[in-house]
């Protein structure tokens, strides 16, 4: 497995690859790997010759009261689980090799990175876009892989791709729980067991939703209703409760087109996402 | 010589080519051809195997109050100098297969284009950054040409390219000129003849500078007045004679790095831009 810090390094190995006639999957990553994080390598390997994995704390996606500093690392651990999968290198440069002292030129999605996640930490996306756009190119990847979990990503992620033909094709990947419901998550270790417990209101209020729905429901209230009664007693702040739909990400109030339940809710100090795909 | 309107088909044929192991290299215009492009494209044939022009009359890159709708078109003109060059493939799309009805990714370069035409067009370079890495991701170009009649824009294209690692090659061409001395360019065919013998005025006040900074004059106030005294008996208005560095499209007082002196001015309706590379 090739272990790269520079874009030099990393471009000489994909540029040999691609040279070979090698099909190239980027799996774009901040480290602190996870199953998910495996199963999206996984995928990765199933659908190209090469398996390169990003590891990057991105700091242009954080803004400047969130969790940049702290956010866990574990390169060590990370290399072995990257190792044990198969990935053929990882790229794991320093913020410096990736932004210039004068880097000046940003990658905007406008549409749908404005609401859920996007409204609350608006910066975010412009950074997700930018980085990734950046990873693409760097790679040269023909595939890339994203998870579920992180749903609004890929779904902004995919429409920058359109917008701006990009020679890649994007994967969505499955969101990956814990067998007790939990959506995988490198924050994960931020919970104390009793905010471990909490957080389980998540994906407990996305499977009565879930059922609501199986049942005939389409009320978009009433789906975001039967989340809430888990959810209320359980976070210590909600950003969201939403119903959208999937190719505008706009609210809907019936569903009649595929839709996105989402969440964002913190559990003590640590701000957790979880969803589901309707319809 | 091949003539694209739609992505998918230019695809298919530069698909070909790299799949043969050819160099690509794109010329982005918006038509109405001169020998300026002409040139590009001729150096185009130089640094590759294959050269792709496009044409598109770029919509985003216009202002409300700007020249779009009476841009000047001559396709069968185009395509005959294109094939008289050498051209491979001509990529002539319409608007709506450039720019779906809820397109919503842009990109920005927000310190190079900040001055100069930037400051008086405050959205042209997005659109300008947009178009030309979408024309750059669908051509699959590993070279692209730019004149430096606009050498803000290929400064800002060469930053934006660097910031994105985008995988291309960006070559600046040198300004190509009529015997008398007016840049060439599309908008020449807005000038009546009275007009035309005023533009004169921009390539003198430059030849006037460059006589100065020749005998050793290096402060900027200086070879602006220069500029000035040939450049405001002649224009209707003046927008922009800047001394800048080219590193940063910044003001410098004295020439001591490469700097750009740059013009925009008015001849009648007419907005002309020239410039000088010093140092």
């Amino acid at each position: 497995m090739e272990f790269c810090t520079s874009v030099e390094s990393i471009r000489e190995v994909v540029t040999d690859w691609k040279q070979a006639g090698q099909r190239i999957a980027v799996v774009p990553t901040m480290g602190y790997l996870h199953e998910g994080h495996l199963s999206l390598m996984r995928i990765a390997r199933q659908n190209a010759d090469r398996v390169v994995t990003t590891i990057f704390v991105n700091p242009t996606q954080f803004g400047p009261t969130e969790d940049l500093e702290k956010y866990p690392r574990d390169l060590a651990h990370d290399r072995q689980l990257c190792q044990e999968v198969g990935v053929d290198a990882i790229f794991h440069p320093a913020p410096a090799e990736m932004y210039a002292p004068d880097f000046s030129t940003w990658v905007t999605e406008e549409s749908l990175s404005q609401t859920l996640c996007g409204a609350f930490r608006p910066i975010h996306f412009r950074g997700v876009c930018t980085v990734c756009l950046k990873l693409f190119n760097i790679t040269l990847a023909d595939v890339a892989v994203f998870g579920r979990k992180d749903a609004q990503q890929a779904l902004v992620i995919e429409r920058m791709v359109r917008d701006l033909n990009i020679p890649i094709r994007i994967i969505q990947a499955p969101l990956v729980r814990e067998a007790d419901g939990l959506a995988l998550s490198s924050r994960n270790k931020y919970l104390s067991a009793e905010e471990r417990v909490r957080a389980l209101a998540l994906s407990r209020g996305l499977r009565a939703a879930q059922a609501r729905y199986d049942a005939g429901e389409r009320a978009a209230a009433a789906l975001r209703e039967a989340v809430l009664q888990e959810l209320q007693p359980a976070a210590d702040s909600i950003d969201y409760v939403d119903v959208m739909a999937r190719a505008t990400l706009r609210p809907v109030a019936l569903i009649d087109q595929p839709a996105l339940l989402a969440i964002a809710a913190y559990i003590g100090k640590t701000r957790l996402i979880d969803n589901l795909f309707l319809g």
